[in-house]
């Protein structure tokens, strides 16, 4: 083995290529001819393809493949040859054992296939030259085995420049007028993992509707593109569509034989099992969907799926749960789950009269089954355990030591999309690179490599992390931390040449990042605040730029990779960049109605055009791409789905799906013909205005004399607060404020008013006076109305200035990203995973870190900060949603100094889980005594490894609510790190 | 006196004169001359008018208005004469004791005022032959007191034509060529409540803005309009507007001598003591508002107020709450308290310089107030007790036998508006004539008779229960039960002739009693079910039936009367409409949307065009009547105010009032272009769908597999059950709907859909076989779609139905309306509330019943009931809001047939009340068993007089929600009170 592992150790150097266009291997395709390559195709001359005819019937498809591929790049077609021909070149390809034209080369000593002989799905890549006398050079593909040929003929077409999705995603074939190969050997060793998946679920209405428009259904023309598009992604194993009324195996009776035939290893969704689906039972099934209760008539069933289905490949799912995929009836019954099971192996045996082991099967910890397993049911060795997520991407346990040995091993069901509670989300990719590369990682690292199936939903627009999910299975080594970010940009090349590669490796891993904060279907307009932080308008900006960056770069793209940008990186970028802009504008809607904002129904109207514009974005993609291409596959409801159901205070649970977009309720205000000064200031959602007869600041007595006060403001704190100066009625005014202190300044001071103004209110620091003082700030509108609003601020005295250190207080309190910490003596005692996490990095232990069995044994993170006050503050750890993986909470410790540490676990009831699912985010807090103001060092104790820390805020005062979280604060040590 | 009580009861035979022009009094002025006739208008010929100099200042004034009067009906212009005329005839005008001439009338034995002598506030008009030598006839207008011989004057002008509101609600005058005088004598004794007030209140924006407009402020230009006002209403008492920044002795230092000129007497609001506003103490005020802290302060503040209005006629408030209307700070102190009154009253002692039994004082029970009362606050016996509302029009507590003792007696403090918690209500009149006519006569008869004030908010459009509560303080002995309803008509012959009279009696009646089911300003899109009961269309049809009568009305009205009808009458019928219309639009908008019904976005547009509308409506009331009369006086937000600002899950609560006019939000879906049917059926918010290529109905199981049905149908029930076929896409589609069995019918089984089409269910019952069954429809649509109903059904066996009497079970439940119950033998025993109440009439004791002192001794109503099943049933009892007056808690009792009778409470905590008074009913709840089927009788104690009934509600089955709740059932033994 020691050549393959010499070989990736190249690759991996090979592959700071840029141009490289493709994603694991270093280019060996060239447009000149290079020092013994081989001519595939150059002007009249076409290098044959050679199959033996009695290869298995999937290399012949995929050799086919191959060669339409080269006519894809060049307009070549090459010869179809069963017999060795009088060339200059040719491309052989076979699988040993079954291709007598390889059989022949290895007999003759041409190539050396001991690396790859008996080795599942290896094949190599060979430039022999002279492998017959009439041959001068040859290119010949070699498999393993079935699979392991055909990936070497498709890893060919990849590096001829056709992408696995040029027909799902119309990524245009590379064209070239000459095409030679290099004279490099290529060996690739049987895969990580042994069966990688995906299952094409909760697809309606998109897929579905999409397959039916465009094929018929789920049948047979589907399918074959569906597996040539897994096998160009090196993935052999498929859990089907099996929303009703779909049953794979029923709806085409060639479905089964077509992906045997292609050699996709066929299996059905966790909860169905024995090869049927749920559709068939309802069609066929006799009885209740109850062991106890109809106990002959499920194995009946079921038999019968084995039967239909012995001839073709399969992995086999055991076990059962409640119909329709909900927990079992009656609660937990651990015989009767093993009873369910040694019944379904007795039928493998009887049906398919072979050894036990020698018949994959795999039982799926799903959900409540994990209890099963939890409380001791005994799974024969022999079955694969099926490891799942939460549903959301983070790992629920991992396979423990003694999994390991097991025969059967352990796998992992992984989650892209999913319908569920406590939320569904079916859209939009929101899992970013960096989230699936840890925890797939790790799922391997602790042995989880025989089943690796992610839920892709509709497929599309999920084509990137899928491509990724399955290159990881691959290998998980070849993409170390190091290489990881190298992915995107690789991917990037590939699909749209490396001219943008590095801009857009950053929109899809920039965008992914800001859908995980919050998936694009769980925003509300509640959801980022609009008056605290300048959350809602920093949110905004950060799509607003990914948007002007896809814009520009579709528009320098040739236009016939437009199709394909649109798909893989502009349409998820506009859509949810429009969803942000929707949910804020609908707040602002309501937030301005309650403050009577002349503006209201400008916002109501902008918020329903949004609606529009977002509709609009999917009819593209449906009709607006090849001719309607893709017509209903952007039918997923995009928007309001989960929270308009609502009237009479019932909620129509019917309609979670598949339902319509739906605008999140817009609302609009009379506004009255005379002009109104009003005023609004940053941290306060209400307003105050002077109404004519009434004065509403007086008025407000009634609800306790309340005078617009901005939050306090001071050197390290954000700069520059704001106000708005509004009118709550149609005809204009001019404003003018003033400042009772000369260190006040005001942004603009004076101006006209036909609806609102920003206005920014700054000090300067350097002539304000020391400690806490509220100058004021005096608006002047129409017709004598003025408000006065207060300024509190505090500027700390010059000596506790100069002793400031790390993260300084302002404002109420210290909040850090976690890659804030100083760096330890020990170099790789942590692991920071950018792109992971609501700041955009995160702090994790490395791979391979085991828990730490207590503080004393353990070294914190430290961090510095200073404190301008003292007593009791509260510190909150932000971190990313984790579970108890070894059956024991998480733990984590915090204290500030020498203090004693205080031990925190992260909570594993269902509701808070859930709540952080939908945040993406837990929150553990603790409660610290600072006994004076000064610098202090936190001091954060991460003992499990599975705890991925992403935000540290300690309050010291009021921290008001926002969805983020106050920003960093400043660094009083280095200017490069500034508040903002 | 018996002369008066004569006379009362010969008005009484009188009023059913439907052409009456006056409210109290049966017309004495004629257009042609008769017996014994006076002369005052024909032709050339005008009666002066004979006024001494020397009579009060407001009696002249009053006098010269009744001059004016003659003008705006005649264009006569009649002489002011300050001696005896030649004349035939002339109007003298006086006061007994101030008129030279009255007093010579007398001294002749011309006018016998023995019966008003020395009265307060009483007046006779005599017609008078040859008073003197040189005149042949006087009609002769004697007051007792100023304020008797104002409103003398005044009662000649609403009888010649001039409505009170003549100029405040632009009621033309009544044109005559010729105006003669009967010759009866009218003598009108005092009245029954010496004060009879209003408080001008909550009056920003509407009230305010328009006194602004028209008048520069709360000045004397307003005030002499307003006192005018309540001198023809015959009101004597004003607590004057006070909202920030109002202080009525200070705005204008006119306004108090203007007062005092008028006749008016002043007071200031329950909360602002000595005659000095909260505005003054925010001006003036040194220190805390706390007596604890500042008494010198706030003694020498009161002083100052006493000083200053010295000179004029005053009811003064005692007592103190908190700053603002709110409690007191502390909690209560009673010393504290008696020492504020006492060092109160020595300032009046002193300043005055009269003895205290000589200066009127009250002291308002408001709030928390009460509570000193209720533990024990010694209040000094001249000074008036002012019992107040709950702010709903219920009373909190009646006085005592003990109070009624006290030389101060006691008063009422009542609300036709309000601003405050639970909830506000500053818009239209929402509440019934009936229920201040119940409320206010039992105060009256427990003794309440020294001031009835009432806030009326803006004023307008509350000018018909202003009036009608003015009137009967006048005499609530002049309306009783008999005479009541004729109130309304005769109000509506006096404003617009007695074409339409009761039409729009009805209009006014229907209209506010619609108004107090659920007070417009507390609607919101869940108020009236849109799936049970057809609740929200039946609300609808109400009012679409009176804004359609009202505008046929309005368009028969001669032009000069419209201003007048559009402000009395349709401008409150069709805001409110509007208001309904809107609510139940939004509420179909957003149950449309979870459908995903095409119509969904018109239902939104529709909302947004109502929402317009409404506000066009305001606007047309503000500048479309008398060019721009009544700026602003609508500008009262009339939607949303209380709903829609939250925002970031924080209600700005500053924005209470003023505010702005809100749409309740709406939403827009995405509509495919495909056809799509969908089906809903009544009784369930969600819809059924066939959603290509899902079959949404097996799709369904996710969430349970529910199938569309229909509330059980029964011979007794609704008639017929509806079910909305619709669309879900764009394109139309054909449908046709088959029944299973052939005694279903459905209109219209056939048919074209764009959007949507309601079918009505019927069944054949003399077909359908008895007991229950299940028939399905099944709804055909487009593209081979269709959806299966099911139609459950109970028919009752024929022996069953033969025994059936009085309400009759259908459907789970059994209601009935309180006035069903069966004649006592008593027939005096109950009273019937007609207008009281959310189902058009209530039942409770008769005037001056007493509690019972337990079940034995009372004698129940009685309700004949079948059932059709047997087993445990839950009666609910709703009741109108009631509290606990004599300090008890209320009772009643309920039993079947002769078993042991269940006492229940009405609860008295302020959730519970709060409750009440949001949904204008309180709920009793008790469980009784029903041994078998078959004919029972419910009976129903109200052992506490108070207790007003308006419906009961058995239910033996699901009763679903609804505002309404069921519709009275079906009455087997008496055709004509069909269920609905």
């Amino acid at each position: 083995m020691k050549p393959t592992r010499l070989l990736c150790a190249v690759l991996v150097l090979l592959c700071s290529d840029i141009s490289a266009r493709a994603l694991e291997e270093s280019s060996f395709i060239h447009g000149t001819p290079a020092a013994d390559g081989i001519l595939l195709v150059d002007g009249p001359e076409i290098a044959p393809l050679i199959v033996d005819p009695n290869d298995h019937p999937g290399v012949i498809r995929a050799a086919k493949d191959l060669g339409a591929d080269i006519t894809r790049v060049s307009d070549a077609t090459p010869e179809w040859l069963a017999d060795w021909p009088h060339r200059d070149s040719a491309i052989v390809v076979g699988t040993l054992g079954k291709s007598r034209f390889i059989d022949e080369l290895v007999r003759e000593g041409r190539i050396d296939v001991g690396e790859i002989r008996g080795r599942w799905e290896a094949y190599g890549i060979f430039a022999v030259s002279h492998p017959t006398a009439t041959l001068a050079h040859a290119l010949v593909i070699v498999g393993s085995d079935k699979r392991g040929t055909i990936f070497g003929a498709y890893t060919l077409s990849e590096q001829l420049g056709v992408s696995p999705w040029y027909w799902w995603a119309d990524v245009p074939p590379r064209r070239r007028a000459a095409i030679y190969a290099g004279s490099e050997t290529r060996i690739v060793d049987a895969p990580a993992v042994k069966y990688r998946g995906i299952f094409l679920n909760d697809e309606a209405p998109a897929l579905a509707g999409w397959a039916r428009e465009k094929f018929g259904g789920f049948n047979r023309h589907f399918y074959e593109k569906l597996f040539e598009l897994m096998l160009r992604l090196k993935a052999n194993y498929l859990w089907p569509a099996m929303w009703s009324p779909s049953a794979f195996n029923e709806d085409d009776p060639a479905n089964p034989a077509l992906a045997d035939e292609f050699g996709i290893v066929m299996g059905t969704s966790h909860h169905e099992p024995m090869l049927r689906s749920q559709q068939e039972w309802r069609r066929h099934g006799v009885g209740e969907w109850d062991y106890r209760a109809n106990a002959p008539g499920l194995r009946d069933f079921w038999t019968k799926g084995i039967r239909r289905n012995k001839d073709f490949e399969s992995l086999i799912t055991l076990g059962m749960r409640g119909d329709g995929d909900r927990s079992i009836p009656g609660g937990r019954n651990l015989e009767l789950m093993e009873q369910v099971i040694a019944d379904q192996r007795t039928i493998l045996r009887q049906e398919l009269g072979k050894p036990l082991p020698e018949i994959p099967q795999v039982w799926a910890l799903y959900k409540e089954v994990q209890e099963y397993y939890d409380h001791g049911l005994v799974v024969p060795d022999d079955v694969t355990l099926l490891f799942c997520d939460d549903n959301f991407g983070h790992l629920r346990r991992l396979p423990s030591v003694a999994d390991r040995s097991r025969a059967g091993g352990a796998g992992i069901y992984y989650h892209f999309d999913y319908f569920g509670r406590p939320r569904s989300y079916m859209w939009l990719n929101t899992v970013p690179l960096a989230k699936i590369w840890t925890q797939m990682r790790r799922a391997h690292h602790a042995g989880a490599d025989r089943i690796w199936i992610v839920n892709v939903g509709d497929l599309k627009p999920l084509e990137f992390p899928t491509e990724f999910f399955l290159t990881l299975a691959w290998s998980p080594q070849r993409w170390p931390l190091a290489r990881r970010d190298a992915y995107a940009r690789r991917w990037a090349t590939r699909e749209f040449g490396p001219a943008h590669a590095d801009e857009i490796a950053r929109l899809v891993r920039e965008s992914t990042a800001l859908n995980e904060r919050k998936k694009p279907e769980y925003l509300s307009p509640e959801t980022y605040s609009l008056i605290h932080y300048r959350e809602a308008e920093r949110v905004l900006e950060e799509w607003r730029s990914l948007v002007a960056s896809a814009e520009k770069i579709s528009a320098e793209l040739p236009p016939a990779s437009r199709d394909a940008f649109f798909q893989l990186v502009s349409y998820p970028i506009q859509a949810s960049a429009i969803a942000h802009e929707l949910h804020i504008t609908v707040g602002r809607n309501r937030l301005y109605a309650a403050q009577g904002r002349s503006a209201t129904n400008a916002q109501g109207q902008k918020a329903r055009d949004l609606f529009r514009a977002g509709n609009e974005l999917a009819r593209t993609y449906n009709e607006g791409l090849g001719n309607g291409k893709w017509r209903h596959i952007m039918d997923q409801p995009w928007v309001g789905l989960q929270t308009a159901g609502s009237t009479n205070g019932i909620l129509s649970t019917e309609w979670r799906s598949p339902g319509r977009s739906t605008l999140p309720a817009v609302t609009e205000i009379d506004v009255p013909a005379a002009a109104e000064l009003a005023v609004a200031v940053e941290g306060n959602p209400a307003a105050w205005a002077v109404v004519t007869p009434m004065n509403f600041t007086s008025l407000a007595g009634f609800e306790g004399k309340r005078i617009p006060t901005l939050p306090t403001m001071a050197p390290h704190g954000s700069g520059s607060r704001w106000l708005d100066v509004f009118n709550r009625g149609l005809a204009p005014f001019s404003y003018r404020i003033s400042a009772s202190e000369p260190w006040v300044s005001v942004t603009p001071a004076t101006g006209d008013i036909q609806t609102e103004q920003r206005v920014e209110v700054q000090i300067d620091w350097a002539a304000a006076p020391a400690g806490n003082h509220a100058p004021t700030l005096t608006i002047a509108g129409p017709a004598g109305q003025s408000i006065v609003v207060h300024v509190p601020i505090f500027k700390p005295a010059a000596a506790a200035e100069r002793e400031a250190r790390g993260f300084v207080e302002s404002d109420g309190y210290i909040s850090i990203d976690a890659t804030g910490f100083d760096p330890p003596e020990e170099k790789e005692r942590w692991e920071v995973l950018s792109g992971y996490g609501r700041t955009g990095a995160s702090v994790t232990s490395p791979l391979g870190a085991k828990p730490a069995e207590s503080i004393r044994e353990s070294s914190p993170l430290e961090y510095p900060v200073t404190f301008f006050s003292a007593g009791s503050v509260t510190v909150n750890l932000e971190i990313s949603p984790g579970l108890a993986v070894r059956g024991k909470e998480l733990r984590c410790a915090v204290a500030f100094d020498d203090t004693e540490p205080q031990m925190l676990t992260v909570p594993t009831d269902e509701a808070a889980h859930y709540a952080g699912l939908i945040d993406s985010v837990m929150r553990l807090q603790s409660t610290h005594e600072i006994p004076k103001a000064g610098p202090r060092r936190l001091r954060i104790w991460l003992l499990d490894p599975e705890i991925i820390l992403q935000k540290i805020v300690v309050e010291t005062g009021e921290v008001r609510p926002s969805y983020l979280g106050p920003p960093q604060s400043h660094r009083a040590d280095d200017q490069r790190r500034p508040g903002n």
